[in-house]
């Protein structure tokens, strides 16, 4: 059963966890990376990957570029930092973030071609593919719609059957991945406002994001710690995600992926790759 | 040391060699496949795959699509054929031939690249990949480009250097190749002419092109069961090729590469991959 | 208001026109051409150019690269052949056959661009733009979707007020054109099922596609003279388009395009661009 | 003849011409602009379109997509700044700095093609393209080379023969665009050496950079009011530019177009499109 469905009302609490739980907590920290492409730059890939635990390396769909992708791949190897393949739709022109109507063939062998692709860097570097996490609208979509759900699944499937996928908890993703054998992994925003249904507040409305330095690195230790997040209704829903994905493709969100580290650390929590 | 260098008099010859020899001799068929892209074909894959023995397979630089390159690795696989990575400059608008200046490290990233994106499908096809070849002006520019020639080296190198790389025999790419303790494997032409030194006639001289079918199923038949090939000037030039390069992008190439294979298990030639 | 909404029960007929109304009749050919890219070819471009009298130039998005648009804008302009703007999605990967879900300011641009790329080679051949089409998912999507037929229209307005819009009659994009002062040119399908009400049968559902050359062209003249259609039920509807669209990317089709032709002329219709 | 191939020795001068002198004197400043892509951005154009007079529009070759193309018209136009086609090879992996071998009609056609869609928002912004302008490695190769200097040079005439081509003095394009009946546009580097013969100092060679900020903008005034330059080895050199080249991909950059600006107009130049 899916994480996010598992709400049953003794789990719900407003009361924080002892101490002593806290040393026991682990999670991961994701993010994505190497979304430049030819000479242009997003983000800043060395600082964040100081910061994470895993790292969405784009493979050349929406964005990376071969150049980039070694360079990113050899420097999370040399960091300990386990490397997924962010794959996106074929569209660098929209930065992957516009559905694009793909029918199953067509998308799985999209995947495919970029895992096979990302995966070579990975040996160049000596480590390997470790997960895998969809990128944008190819996430958004995936959440909802059976047919792109369905071709990440056998995209991943088909080409190494022990990667995990990185997606959102209660997802279509989810669901196809579990029911095909795969292991799906949840993880967590800490930066985006739940609903007491354990869901995201859509982005067109109130309390979508969450913007306060404080407040985000406050959310993210209590992800990682009691496996729960406060709702934009006060009560507090399980959250049980063994990421939380961190952005970075500003200066600001750097600092605020330090902090939430540096949070996480200090109560104790140990920052591990899930995968 | 490369064949093509190794032409002591003694080696030359005008005389066939008796049947019974023949018998013994094997050698590769090798042709370009999967240089189609989105709805467009070129060429006829499946027939082609009937015909050779070793299938240099488009990755995404000048041509070849996810799906694409999907049904060849397939189609190969049930047939026994081997895949190579026909890896070529990022260039879809001039299908990789024309040059560009690459500089060595993007040259050797953009390989690494699609090796992996191939391996991929090979991988998925339950097959794997076996050899790299350049295609087009990569090609060409890597027979005497030292930057180029060794960019694909590193690549191979790097990824897997158990990986034999088809070439021109005395190229600067078979040279590096060996230098780095890789495998070059030396192709043929029957359908083009060679010089009494052992290398092509250049494309603009005349006798350039060899065009009359019976020729070439002949030159065929002598480069792998002699090892030879009768040069312009009349002179019998050792040809020590591992594979006979067809080409198959025109429906009369197709018929001739059927002529060829026929012919060449006619004269008790072992048909086989090289790798 | 649009043609095919303006069906008044006296305007239905199963009577054939008067020879007389005949001669008076024209009416245009519109196919998509120009739709290689590289060293990919679709279709025969020279044979349809002898049977149309519009031209729906791809323009670089779905396919159509700078030679053959230079290519195909000559050949038009020496045939007398109206150059229009095939316009599409920026997906050579999709051929522009699936939906992406552009915002309004993007997909108006993307437009832009090509009305203005094409636009160039036909002053280069002599002529000028003289209406716009759309492809593919985008034609299919436009029909029905306001913020990419909006789009379209922002794009044709803002480059020249003065290009009309070639497409399907009683679609959101004829309507949107109008309203925002552009012309609106309606096409029929000689070779589609019509329903009773004047649209066209759903791809999926059987009539969608009429295949028995004799009806195509039968219809084609009907279309032309009568400026009506059998429907799959039996009744004749109206059908007033300016312009019957042929396809072209099969050798069948091209003998097809020319049957109509001839049979157009042969009834005394007048082929003639409609702009 | 070439402005910098006439360099007789009485033009030559280490003296500052008479304040009088300065007052009428007028220059060109242009940049780089709109050199980003989807998502990815370089520079700052808003800072730069305040400080240059014609600004070199990415045309989508090696940058530039047709929301920024538009964005770029439509400030430039607002600000009374000329626009320039900066045309490019289609290789935005390369961001067009690596040289391609295109055969010369390709080359021509892909110039054309870029014209046509920048124009496009020119038109759109209500202005028109004013000149054209080679982008990175194509600059560099129409500089010595024949064929791609051939190629825009006849692409500019087929388009629109009244466009100003802005390049190297001295250079294969402004010899073929001359020859043409083209109107070639010398320009200066304010911060690069030159040698005595009028020439650039090769990147590789020492001196070919100027950093210091106070020389740059030293420079740069003595361009446009002596229409003359300080040659590494100390000579004054004759360099009648109509067009001063600013770069402003970097933060420093900008800051040092600005002072190169106030000091112009602090020397009474006008500062003016030459086209």
């Amino acid at each position: 059963m899916d994480p996010l469905l598992d709400r049953s009302p003794d789990r719900r609490s407003t009361s924080s966890p002892a101490p002593a739980t806290r040393s026991a907590s682990s999670v991961d920290l994701n993010a994505d990376l190497g979304e430049g492409f030819a000479i242009w730059q997003l983000g800043d890939d060395e600082a964040l990957l100081d910061v994470v635990t895993s790292a969405n390396v784009a493979c050349g769909g929406h964005a990376g570029d071969p150049a980039t992708m070694r360079r990113v791949c050899l420097a999370a190897a040399e960091r300990g930092v386990a490397v997924g393949a962010q794959v996106g739709y074929r569209d660098l022109a929209g930065f992957g973030r516009r559905r694009i109507d793909y029918a199953f063939a067509e998308l799985r062998d999209e995947v495919i071609y970029q895992l096979g692709a990302l995966d070579a860097f990975c040996r160049v570097a000596g480590t390997r593919l470790r997960y895998v996490k969809p990128h944008g609208a190819l996430y958004n979509v995936a959440t909802v719609d059976h047919t792109q759900a369905a071709a990440v699944v056998a995209a991943v499937s088909e080409y190494d059957a022990t990667l995990p996928v990185l997606c959102l908890p209660g997802s279509m993703l989810a669901e196809l991945a579990r029911e095909a054998g795969l292991r799906p992994v949840a993880e967590g925003f800490a930066d985006r406002g739940y609903q007491a249904d354990g869901t995201l507040v859509p982005r067109t409305a109130s309390g979508a994001l969450v913007t306060a330095a404080a407040q985000v690195v406050e959310r993210a230790v209590r992800m990682a710690v009691e496996k729960a997040v406060v709702a934009v209704d006060g009560t507090v829903v399980p959250c049980p995600v063994e990421s939380i994905c961190l952005h970075g493709d500003t200066p600001g969100a750097v600092t605020m992926a330090r902090q939430v580290r540096a949070a996480l650390l200090a109560a104790g929590v140990t920052l591990t790759p899930f995968a």
